[in-house]
């Protein structure tokens, strides 16, 4: 299982956006893409993997790859699946997930709770990690990354309560979604060594 | 220079679509990910990079990093520039293209006579190539990628013409977006060596 971790520092935690200004939705576009990047493949989707988006550390849309529908690539059909999701967000109590569309659910809570579910270790794609070509690929990975936003002081505190491990892809900072893209064929090629 | 050439082969070559269904705009939405994945990374521009999206055989659009302006990672703001390129298309007289904003222009013609621009060796990103692992980064790559379809026959017939090497990026068939974050990757750690 692959889970992918992204904070979403300005993302919205009500319906209330348009799809017409993703960027304007405190960039929720960034987020679009990461759930395509994470999920989707040419004609195919990555089942073994989950894409969560941590809204402003509020809710958390689950993404899995191995039971969602009408999931497309564009922008816009992903941000009205997380649209739908915010609709239903007072029916989600306590920390029991509700599901949204078929394959996609919200909870409420932030980064804490969403990585004592997942487990450890937890890696933090980052420009300051170790070299991407010098650690093998983790077994088991829960990747986290952060939006357009560098990483906040409470998220650091959050990290450091866990076994996190810093990994830099390459020598050029990606975008989020880029990061995640490069990320799956690192574990794809086994840390570039199969293709 | 990375030089990265897109074939739409739905593309319009009007602009009259709605910028609220990109994909039903013969999947503009693929076109406008790859020219954000082929000039932005995080907080900056690729500027020794140019993204050239093939409509339909008909007219060629190139985004220039190192003069582009206004370019936004959302879709639907890549569209808009598409849409004002296509809007002044009677202006791209013979093959002289028609700077449409800054940075992007337009001119008449499909692959063969971007190729014919741009130089040799071609290197078409396909499944069926030699393992990127296996063959060093070209040292001015000219990248050709297909949209959701597969390589038309007379796509084939025309890079047959130019010295075109096929390379596989891995082991998963990839969105072309995806496909050229994993070449800029690869050149950017010259080989998946350099992290």
């Amino acid at each position: 299982m692959r889970t992918i971790v992204v904070l979403g520092h300005d993302a919205p935690t009500s319906p209330e956006f348009s799809l017409d200004d993703l960027p304007g939705a405190g960039r929720l576009d960034v987020l679009c893409r990461c759930v395509t990047a994470g999920l989707l493949h040419s004609h195919g989707i990555r089942e073994d993997t989950a894409v969560m988006l941590v809204l402003d550390e509020t809710y958390t849309i689950r993404f899995d790859g191995g039971s969602v529908r009408r999931l497309n690539p564009d922008e816009r059909s992903t941000g009205a699946l997380v649209r739908t999701a915010l609709e239903q967000r007072e029916e989600a109590v306590g920390r029991m997930p509700v599901e949204t569309s078929p394959g996609v659910t919200l909870r409420r809570g932030g980064l804490a709770s969403v990585l004592e579910d997942c487990g450890e270790p937890v890696t933090l794609l980052h420009e300051a990690g170790t070299p991407a070509g010098d650690v093998p690929p983790p077994e088991e990975p829960v990747f986290v990354l952060s939006d357009h936003h560098d990483l906040q002081s409470e998220d650091e505190a959050t990290l450091e309560a866990f076994d996190t491990r810093r990994v830099r892809l390459g020598p050029v900072a990606l975008h989020a979604d880029q990061a995640i893209t490069v990320a799956h064929h690192w574990l794809d090629t086994d840390g570039f060594t199969e293709f």
